[in-house]
């Protein structure tokens, strides 16, 4: 493994990183798109950050800017190992916590595309897309592990509900499933790795709990960042 | 304007121009990627269509694969005009009827990205994306005007609705407003071509009636795309 590169949406989340791994920026790599690459090494490996960029000065969320993102970096860098970092909400009735990092776990999927219920058109708007098996390292790193799936929004329609209790969905965030899907395509494996600001079940409205939780939520996503590098760079 | 593009998820939906313009396709084009390329020529105008392609024998709909789909176009054929043509729910309490072709009208929509309703965060959800002025086209050729509003699934939960009745949106389809966003990013003109399969407000399941139209409503799109191709080459 010589190139690893982690996807984030927010900026926010990946300063940190940035960081510590003194990566540089290379400005224009994306342009005229608004992706933004940061670049450097680390154990003699090649470290890439790539975020969704920004467009009227908010960061770029969501499944179009993560399906853009995927394409232009497994087109370009082409990295061995992809790792989508972020943050997500979660479920009191599963388990989870505020401030909980998951690794993600069995296949990823959408919950509010719903396309039909025969001949396949169930499985093509779920997805299923692989990710990597994270068994050990979660095991060894003391992470817990859960599936991740994906929708557009932050609040919790009664069909989506439906559909993440249905696949079995642990962990809701807005980006996994569309860089699965676009990972899958390139044969480029995934790893997501995830840190809990909000749940969907507190009896809280999504957005205000993920606003007063999002910075502590980066920096566990931070600390996990460097532990899952050296796990995989050791 | 030299080279004008159609771009289609379902392979039913663009044969007729395939056929109609002997477009020819260009294999592996797009490789490894699903997208699928046919290219011709008609009064010394290059004429391109392109699908989203298929997995597991289906086509891919939706936004993940618009997105991707509008991408690869926009960075290696480069059209002068991006036209997406398909199918469409609508609603009669706003006049449409099944079989009816209308053309993009102002900003285009999501109503299932809600992330947020200060700070700029709800416009970046919804998208607001320009498409051409369509007006004079469409009062020559006889078709109707209508704002797009896009989601990734074939149901209506009432957030989406929501989000529609408060946009304004008239065609509810699958693929414009992501399309519309890769557009805009590459600063290239666009224009949507809709033909109503099913209306939202019709009292039956959105998926049956879909099912039921489509060829009816493929066939009006075919004579759709015919018309706007002599208006735009005329």
């Amino acid at each position: 493994m010589k190139k690893i590169c982690f996807l984030f949406a927010m900026h926010a989340e990946a300063a940190p990183l940035i960081e510590k791994f003194d990566l540089k920026e290379e400005k224009g790599f994306f342009a005229p798109l608004p992706p933004v690459l940061y670049k450097g090494e680390h154990n003699g490996k090649e470290i890439f950050v790539v975020l969704n960029g920004q467009q009227n000065g908010l960061d770029l969320v969501g499944c179009e800017p993560a399906t853009l993102t995927a394409q232009l970096v497994l087109s370009t860098i082409r990295p061995d190992l992809l790792i989508n970092a972020g943050t997500c909400g979660a479920f009191k009735s599963k388990g989870s916590a505020i401030g909980d990092v998951y690794l993600s776990d069995k296949n990823i999927c959408f919950h509010d595309r719903r396309v039909g219920d025969n001949g396949g058109w169930y499985e093509m708007g779920v997805g299923f897309y692989p990710c990597m098996d994270a068994t050990e390292m979660a095991d060894e790193l003391g992470f817990k592990l859960g599936r991740c799936t994906t929708g557009s929004s932050l609040d919790m329609a009664a069909e989506d509900l439906a559909m993440i209790t249905k696949n079995e969905g642990m962990l809701k965030d807005m980006e996994a499933a569309a860089i699965a899907w676009v990972a899958q395509l390139h044969n480029t494996p995934l790893l997501c790795i995830k840190s809990v600001t909000d749940l969907c079940d507190g009896g809280r409205a999504t957005e205000e709990e993920f606003r007063e939780n999002l910075s502590m939520a980066a920096q566990k996503l931070k600390e996990a960042c460097f532990k899952v590098l050296d796990y995989l760079l050791k």
